[in-house]
């Protein structure tokens, strides 16, 4: 919606004597169609507003969007290194694309970059990420560890581990990982992570984790076409969730894994990831850019590699590859 | 030197009549003293120009740089993807920097970054690389393997077998590759290669080849703690080089390799590159991040690890390292 409609249209209702807004008023009053007052309408609703519909009383607002601030995710916050510095913008491209910049450009590790809204959010393999405003926790933050390329999934998997334990207590819900970005809740999906890196060719110089978590959802935030595959904290949960406080909690949930890792290696980490993940021990279907692989998931390999055991006993190492669990 | 006393004085040697232009007219003309006149000559020295000094006559231009443009790039080259989109700049901060930028927005494979002068050119660990204007050969290549991020040191070394074929075909000169990113010519440095990459954590999006390469440079375009360690091609080779045939030749011999690599694998590229080695079977010093080894040179791995074998016929797998040969 252009910032100027948008403007008029929360002023009117600020402004309006008995709550109520009809749509005759607001058609008049911006001079548009009803057509374009319900997509007006639906606007609001996709940043976060909660409007409530009358017959014969038109609309009214009954929840503002929460919102995010640089203060509110700095104030309070536990850690000493993740999230120290936060770059924090109303609606970005893709949070990523900024963080790569201010990596590229040399910032320090713990470098957050979070937004309200990305208009182009990305999950792996350059596949859309549905980001509206004001709803969910759109976040990018910078690494620098001392490690070979090749370590980096490690990370993808701590991660997960992290923002499973800040969803937990944050919320009391139990999420489970699907190897390996994923984090469902009662077997929807509401947590992607891509990690991605710029690098030598034997030395990490930053990676760059994206998280994407749908938080304040409500269903018909979601494209028809998620409905069935995808959820939201506040959905399972049945109330809103403030999202500065779950941002907090994953950067501390995360800068306590990463220290242990960096001290002790990832088999710590590696114990806890297998006790979250949902697919280990079960029958899965891994689709891979080479095929399509069918057998139990065993468990993963010291470097965060998924190993499958097919039906002739043989163990396929799995670098990457979409994973469906059993008969879902 | 400033663009406008640059464009007065080079304009100076233009309408001078004997082509000799004395210090004093020099100082006279730009307003400043001899020892700036003397500065101003050198900073042309530094761009390419050859310039006489002659007792009681003065300063006479005696070649002027011979510069590269994005025609003679493309004109006649004879690759099919490598080099076929040319990003040709006068003077850039670094190749590499406008590749990543490029290589982020989703150029196709093979766009080439040239430029005739690097402000802050890099090597590998960020070490800073000297790259003077109109004498070398600064370029960056993308490039967009499907292959998991600890697959990219082979690339570094298939590049280094491609600019050797390119130097031997272009000027006769015989270059040795020193593991795992420079070529020596009489055992002095002429070419530093510096593969970077922006990948997902199992997978490469894009490949970004840093190639600097010494070729018409004389000694005194060297700062003075590189004389003993640097050398140029036309050091070497008594005459200068025609850098856009070098540079076409390079993009012919890596597309091919490249090719064959792809189809292949690592094998017969390992090959090739063990057969231009300078260390593989002869006593090295490797200092790594956590300590220094020494012992034989053996070979590299499949993956282009360098192997070493200790006194006590210990093999050590090094991923990088600065290596001494012998009793350098």
């Amino acid at each position: 919606m252009a910032t100027e409609i948008r403007k008029k249209l929360l002023r009117m209702f600020t402004e309006t004597e008995d709550d109520f807004l009809s749509g005759q008023k607001i058609s008049e009053e911006l001079g548009c169609s009803r057509t374009a007052v319900w997509k007006h309408i639906e606007d609001l609703r996709q940043e976060g507003f909660e409007l409530e519909a009358v017959r014969r009383k038109g609309y009214r607002i009954k929840k503002i969007p929460d919102k995010i601030s640089h203060n509110e995710i700095t104030l309070g916050l536990k850690t000493t290194s993740l999230g120290r510095q936060v770059h924090f913008k109303e609606s970005v491209t893709s949070t990523q694309k900024i963080a790569h910049q201010l990596a590229y450009d040399g910032v320090p590790e713990g470098t957050l970059v979070v937004s309200e809204e990305q208009t182009t959010g990305r999950g792996r393999l350059n596949r859309s990420w549905h980001s509206p405003k004001y709803t969910g926790v759109w976040m990018s933050l910078i690494l620098r560890p001392n490690l070979p390329p090749a370590k980096a999934p490690q990370l993808t998997l701590l991660t997960a581990v992290a923002i499973t334990q800040a969803i937990e207590e944050v919320t009391g819900l139990r999420p489970d990982i699907k190897w390996p970005n994923d984090i469902l809740i009662n077997k929807k999906k509401a947590v992607g992570i891509l990690t991605e890196m710029q690098a030598e060719a034997d030395k990490i110089n930053s990676v760059i984790i994206g998280m994407g978590i749908n938080v304040n959802h409500q269903i018909d935030h979601f494209p028809k076409e998620l409905h069935s595959i995808a959820t939201s904290l506040s959905i399972e949960l049945g109330k809103t969730v403030n999202r500065a406080e779950l941002i907090q909690s994953i950067l501390l949930h995360l800068e306590n894994l990463y220290e242990r890792y960096l001290q002790h290696g990832f088999y710590p980490i590696k114990l806890l990831w297998e006790s979250y993940a949902i697919s280990i021990g079960k029958r899965i279907i891994a689709r891979t850019i080479t095929g399509t692989l069918e057998g139990l998931a065993k468990g993963i390999t010291e470097d965060g590699i998924l190993m499958l055991e097919d039906d002739q006993n043989c163990i396929h190492y799995i670098h990457s590859a979409d994973i469906q669990i059993g008969n879902d």
